[in-house]
């Protein structure tokens, strides 16, 4: 029995082939991780003075982190930079949120005015801090700080109709995967995401759902901190969504465009574009662990280059990280958003390299 | 039936007295949280631009930063200083480690010449690093990093004699209070425990057994990584030792001087020392857990001044902290000691700091 064809839906179109074929170009830039600088960095780290092992998960960090680079030991990111990509999403008009669609871009406002908890984190991690409007539906005022590249002004209302068009998940990707690429070349040496967009956990929870496979009652959660109530009819949301769109794991595009958001799109693209250039990415809360679905599914070498920064209190986070492969650094029950848990976890990262330039036994000139 | 006298066999003389009277002023000096301010934070939480709780734990964290500060927002750490207190113990004797005594000295060295797992994670972190010859068997070389504030020459072995002199004791927890308030006076705005001492953690589990009453194979941990039959003599030794010495909870100055460490001392010093000019203290792993124990057993107030950075493999180190009602901001599976996991979660409480003075919703102009 032949499977029956999904994601039909969301037809294409000539112009958005040329978009998605840039994606598969960026796809497949991503290089595999390096095997060779890993064992150099497991066995440094076994020849290093104190006893081996006793630096628990950051070994197996910074062993990573070297076959990121391709060399032992790795460098020391010196220049974080987090993407806060914001958009809005016109499922809220299901009722899925009590917060108004305009505090998307009031925090969009909040945040190039340096007034947000995104700010405050950023400036104790030394982090450059860059906000990207894929997506919001009151445009932002210029700013310095806030890229300007919105695809469409929110999406539709994904209950009822596609969210958006393949052709605009293409660009909304190829445009955080743009804003990426001009923070690596501005020399950040290490990626950090972060999201901003009133109703995007019950997108990010249809993708989750999607891409694992798990029911929607297990990957929803309260995003803002929504009651019982809230809570039964955003399932319902989801739920219905899903039946509707049928979105296809194996067409991230195309699911992106049923059920997702621009920001989601803008992510899985950040995360090309991070691993395409042997660049760590830090994923912050759900919202990333859903992009970085979307990105595995495009090019599964992504996966090899991405840090999960923290354990969201969403049950969908869990689920995707879980589904991954990635284990969380820390978990202390946030559920923020705007990059506040990755950016706890930078710290852990540059410590994770920097242990591996420590010095050897033999280095240190001890006997034994 | 009268409860049978303790800790009787460790003698105390004039000299020693005077010693634990100056501990005793320290104790009287440690002032307790303030309410209102903790208060304070609260309230402001649920009025800064983000959802209120959003911040999980960083938010409880803030709060108590504020209660220890005395004022909301808490100042931002801006000078953390590490001190390494490093010591021998007389009961690696007994073989339950098969690193020799001279590791001490040799780490201390190393330390000092910035070649160790500490140096790199404190200068990745920004913190200050001074190690403290408390207890080494081998004097080090005089050094600019290295206080010498030496005891004695380490411990007598525990399994078969009190560890040291009630005097002893109080010297070396004196050393520590007096060199956490030379890093005070330049400066230092948060405190970070580290320790090196070969065989410190068989003296740890004697610590944890007696204060926390719970057995000794329970809190008995593989230290640098020990075998299934040296583990097995480490829980014997620590059985024979508690019940050779019987330590007394209710007497932590006789504890230290039967059972103890040195550089257990001299960290329970930091910490009295650290409270009582309200500076917030980060614990690493289980020697400065046992180091709060005894802290807080002289000055329970020392209690509302510590954070708990990370939850040590060893086992004591979870029952120490489940004693003080603490709990871990990092779980990276670490047992290396230096510090390095406390630093790990420097950053963390810098950010719970800083967060509290991001805008409010009425600062931000925000309509609602």
């Amino acid at each position: 029995m032949a499977r029956r064809e999904r994601g039909g839906r969301v037809p294409s179109d000539r112009a958005g082939a040329a978009f998605e074929e840039r994606v598969a170009r960026l796809a497949a830039a991503v290089p595999p991780l390096d095997a060779a600088a890993e064992a150099a960095a497991r066995d440094r780290h076994a020849r290093l003075i104190k006893p081996a092992g006793s630096l628990g998960r950051l070994e197996e960090l910074g062993a990573r982190l070297a076959a990121m680079a391709g060399r032992c030991p790795p460098p020391l990111p010196a220049a974080p930079a987090v993407l806060v990509a914001a958009g809005d999403h016109g499922v809220v008009a299901q009722g899925v949120t009590p917060w108004p669609q305009a505090i998307t871009g009031a925090m969009v406002a909040a945040m190039a005015a340096g007034q947000a908890a995104v700010n405050a984190m950023a400036g104790v991690i030394g982090a450059r801090l860059r906000l990207l409007d894929v997506g919001v539906a009151a445009a932002p005022a210029p700013h310095p700080l806030v890229l300007p590249a919105n695809v469409r002004r929110g999406t539709a209302d994904l209950a009822v109709e596609p969210a958006m068009s393949r052709q605009e998940a293409a660009r909304a990707l190829l445009a955080g995967a743009d804003a990426a690429g001009e923070l690596l070349d501005e020399g950040a040496d290490l990626l950090v995401t972060g999201d901003m967009g009133i109703g995007n956990t019950t997108a990010a929870a249809c993708l989750v759902a999607a891409f694992t496979g798990r029911l929607p009652a297990a990957v929803t959660g309260r995003g803002t901190g929504i009651d019982d109530a809230t809570w039964e009819l955003k399932v319902k949301v989801v739920e219905r969504a899903l039946a509707r769109h049928d979105p296809d794991p194996a067409d991230p595009i195309g699911a992106l465009a049923s059920v997702g958001g621009l920001e989601h799109a803008a992510l899985a693209g950040l995360l090309l574009a991070g691993a395409s250039r042997r660049v760590p990415v830090v994923l912050d809360g759900v919202n990333a662990d859903v992009a970085a679905l979307v990105a595995c599914a495009i090019a599964p070498r992504v996966a090899g280059f991405l840090v999960a920064g923290h354990r969201s209190v969403e049950p969908g986070a869990s689920a995707a990280l879980e589904h991954l492969g990635l284990s969380p650094l820390i978990d202390l029950e946030l559920r923020l958003g705007e990059g506040t848990g990755a950016l706890l976890a930078v710290p852990i990262v540059r410590c994770a390299a920097a242990v591996l330039s420590m010095a050897t036994f033999a280095e240190a000139g001890f006997a034994e």
